[in-house]
């Protein structure tokens, strides 16, 4: 069977932003008044994101485009399809992706306001770019990916890069279910030959009607949660996406699948304890199927590596150097889950995993974060409440925690429209106006 | 080059929905105290549809399934991808897709509650069926499609068919916007093969960022509206899109494109008037461009069919003989807008044109549509203005409007869960709870 498929199409650069604003899971124990390690130990949570006053799903989404492009060296012009999946509505019509188009036409943060001055101010010109966003809870990302992917595999790809961007804000009421908020912005270059390519053949899902976590309440941005049924929803879908997955990978190999045909497992994670639940069902699965067991996963995977000292581990570059087959689970409330493969090669710079590592800079980003006072949290939360949806406002406009580059709200006016503004190198932060005022 | 790429991916079969309750635009014209011919002939309107309090864009989008299901004989467990698009947001997580995995895992309606009985109620038990909700005003639905036909021609295809479902309500405040509103639910059966089938390489889009028509009033059904800038951004974008696509087609096709090989023209619809003058528009950029001109267009194209009689005219095969070209034209404020280009051909039954239109049957739908006194009608806002993000109420419950085989909505609870039945042939409606409850 000839192909003139473009191959192993995947993720070929990443980039991850998250707010530097956080608050101890330790410390909103002892604020919220629950019993100490509630959070850290029964829910596996260390620390919490989330978007101060000046940021949100839209400038994150801004911050993490403009910092991919720039770290990888990406000409605007070279992108052919941009989506977003995000489960954070700030308008429930126009798309979290127009947003970004100013960046495409005409570089962010951009110098008037579109429709109303001449089009020779256009940087890039760039508006030929498909997609919008997905939405479905959390799942609303992995199905920008997939469109994405698919995009470039089909009689449509123009031979440009894809670029799928995954945000949300993810805030509670006060309850149980705050700690496990969180908030981020992650970007993805998609195109052939990939570093992180998909095993498009071997995937499984689970949709069905449900009601475990919803937001039907549209002028607030809480959901309603049921958390016991969320969890058991969850677990189903697990179950029921590992059984498609294990049948589609039998068909196409002619032999039984197992734990040990994969390298890592990645879990959508609501909260920590539940991805270590998760990886622990799929052991049962295996037993239920007279598959492999965790003995023979210990002897044949770990054997090789058992003569290798403490720094000898670390420092191994096996995973750079073989093929390697990550699983990954992902859950959005609702419901929907899949589970997907990937294969994992080093690939050549500037796609290739060290420098995407190097790119994402995660142990670094993550120093950076300022530790907020659960008090100082709450009062963010609570003006938060008014925020949402509210219009005739100016943020604080303070910028002072945020790195450079960083892309933040100032303004939401009187017809609801949202102005952001570019922090540059210097300490003058860039402002914008782009309504179509 | 070779390939295994499945060849005329496109849309096998076709279903409407739309309410049975309409307003005449000549009524409203009086009713609004707007001068004669405002609606009529200004805006080039004649009836509007609107959902009455028992139905809605899931209820429409359910019937619009079932029914494509029904009259194709497809089964359920055929689908391997469904995805819907809309600009009408019930729940701002929950996508309007996961309420339709009931179809496909129980049958509609379903005869109890999932998560709390026995799955060996299961009736068709797929869920392995990919695809959420896409979003972007109008647009949402080309998205949808765009990215079906995409999986269809990707790697992950597992050789089943894709659907895709575009639904909306579209409201409007009291004002110059309320005629231009309107409801349906349209299912699309995707694979290859198709009567309708995509010329992939030929598409042009235009994405950019505007506030023309958007909903950042969260808790209202109503956007907020700038007709005259919307009008703008929607000529500006068709304008960009036929440059795109004019670009597009001659370096594949080595030639210089012209409205001439197009035979027919479809756009998006506002209102009736912008379609007319989009046409024109297009007239004009073949003019600037030196390409064809009117004159042309009517001595090739039309006159083979000079000598044919009025009857003779209207009986015509040859739109079911010969292959035709028909550009599409869709726009979705924010905005994002594409043009892209189908080939028509006959087909095979059921998946043939000729088929398609006689279950269509659009004009014997529209004999069984009410007209709804506008009083009548404003009265149904008012009372769908308390109900939009309400919780806690029973509809009236009264389907005697509806015909047969139509899903509408009976209940939505304390926990804001919504409940639908469907009529039936006899004068008993089934009656069903699908809650998670």
């Amino acid at each position: 069977m000839t192909s003139w498929h473009p191959k192993n199409v995947g993720i070929l650069a990443l980039d991850i932003y998250f707010p530097p604003t956080c608050v101890l899971q330790e410390a909103l124990e002892v604020h919220d008044g629950v019993s100490k390690g509630k959070y850290t130990v029964g829910l596996g949570q260390d620390c919490m994101a989330f978007c101060s006053e000046v940021e949100d799903v839209i400038s994150m989404s801004l911050t993490v485009v403009t910092s991919l492009l720039e770290k990888y060296k990406i000409d605007p012009t070279q992108i052919g399809r941009l989506e977003v999946g995000s489960e954070t509505v700030i308008d429930k019509s126009k798309s979290i992706k127009t947003f970004l188009m100013q960046i495409f036409e005409f570089g962010f943060p951009v110098s008037y306001a579109p429709y109303t001055n001449s089009h020779k101010e256009q940087k890039y010109g760039n508006t030929d770019i498909e997609g919008v966003d997905s939405t479905n809870a959390c799942y609303g990302g992995t199905a920008a990916l997939f469109n994405c992917v698919n995009w470039v595999e089909s009689a449509s790809w123009d031979g440009r890069y894809g670029l799928v961007v995954c945000t949300d804000s993810a805030v509670y009421a006060e309850g149980p279910a705050r700690p496990t908020g969180g908030a981020a912005a992650v970007a993805m270059l998609i195109g052939p030959d990939a570093p992180i390519a998909f095993e498009s053949k071997l995937r499984g899902s689970h949709m069905s009607h449900a009601y475990d976590f919803y937001k039907p309440n549209l002028a607030s941005e809480y959901p309603v949660v049921d958390g016991k049924l969320s969890q058991t929803c969850y677990l189903m879908a697990l179950d029921s996406c590992y059984k498609y997955f294990c049948q589609k990978f039998e068909k196409l190999e002619g032999r039984q699948f197992s734990m040990l045909d994969v390298d890592y497992f990645v879990f959508h994670s609501p909260y920590n304890k539940l991805v270590q639940k998760s990886f622990a069902r799929l052991f049962f699965n295996d037993f239920l199927r007279n598959a492999s067991s965790v003995d023979e996963i210990a002897k044949e995977k770990l054997a090789p590596y058992s003569t290798l000292s403490d720094v000898e581990s670390y420092q191994s570059r096996d995973l750079e150097k073989e093929g390697k087959r990550v699983i990954m689970f992902s859950y959005g409330s609702g419901l929907t889950a899949t589970m997907f493969s990937l294969q994992l090669q080093e690939g050549h710079r500037p796609f290739s995993l060290s420098n995407i590592v190097k790119v994402m800079d995660v142990p670094g980003k993550l120093k950076l974060r300022h530790e907020f006072p659960p008090e100082k949290f709450v009062d963010i939360m609570k003006l938060m409440e008014h925020r949402y949806g509210a219009k005739d406002f100016v943020t604080s406009k303070d910028s002072s925690l945020l790195s450079p580059g960083t892309c933040y709200l100032t303004e939401v006016d009187s017809m609801f429209r949202r102005f952001y503004a570019k922090k540059e190198n210097t300490s003058n932060a860039a402002t914008c106006e782009n309504g179509a005022s």
